[in-house]
């Protein structure tokens, strides 16, 4: 199967492609979209969805998945963040493709195995998951890709056992 | 010119295109695109990006205004409603449309005069206002009208003065 995974942020938003059978997963693409803040947020938005758009048509992924938004840390960023995530449940909507959605403790879990994992042993374990000679350079890059590795994983095992999770 | 208010809510939202010269305004069209609580988010964005697209479609707006969104009342619900808003603000951005953004109390002043007047008050206002023999119905519509002809005036005064307004 083939997973986008994305990292939402209203300057930076990261993505990963992978080709998974579950277990096995082999990086197809990964990178960044820049948006500058000097932009107004609406010109953002129209250059993340250009963005996936144009990664949605060249890879033709079937799955997506996204992290889920918490308030918690700062309810300004948090607002300006579901902005971003607003556009990017669309465009995956446009697309028809299939959508989960992990929280970050539920991310780590799957690609560490420990919830509170750094932001550098998860960098660490997408390199080691995807078999690259190098680490993905970009942190942002690097979680979309967790993102997509949670989510190959889960739907394996979900397919395994023969049902759709209960969401 | 003509002016199109958006009043996003994930559930209902209200939208009102107004014909106006900054002093005297009339109706173009109003209504709400509602969408069904059981629908995944992704699927109610689909559908409200269409019913936008639509409506900018057949009455060729020019301008846009959406009232700003506040963490204060409830945050899962401000992060919903933060989503919806990112759909318009996109689908605002790609028709080209100019976009202005006022708090809720700015367009409560600018429409009744008095920032922290009762739903029920704006919806009176807003009837005479747009001359109307009767009052427009949902609430949500009457707000998105609010928010059109409190941009119409702000807009017509900054025309008057030769300038754009300092954002």
């Amino acid at each position: 199967m083939r997973v986008l995974g994305i990292d939402c942020g209203s300057e930076r938003t990261g993505y990963g492609v992978i080709e998974s059978d579950g277990s096995r997963h082999r990086m197809v693409a990964a990178g960044v979209i820049k948006t500058s803040p000097k932009w107004p947020l609406e010109r953002r938005l129209l250059e993340i969805a250009g963005g996936l758009r144009e990664l949605i048509r060249e890879h033709q992924p079937e799955l997506a998945a996204v992290e889920e938004v918490f308030h918690a840390v700062n309810a300004r960023s948090a607002l300006k963040l579901a902005h971003v995530r607003g556009v990017a449940l669309l465009v995956i909507g446009e697309a028809g493709m299939g959508l989960a959605e992990y929280s970050p403790l539920e991310v780590k879990m799957s690609v560490v195995g420990y919830g509170r994992a750094e932001k550098s042993q998860v960098q660490m374990m997408v390199q080691s998951l995807l078999g690259l000679s190098r680490a993905v350079e970009s942190l942002d890059a690097s979680d979309a890709l967790a993102v997509a590795i949670c989510h190959a994983t889960h739907e394996a095992t979900s397919r395994r056992l023969g049902r759709q999770e209960p969401v």
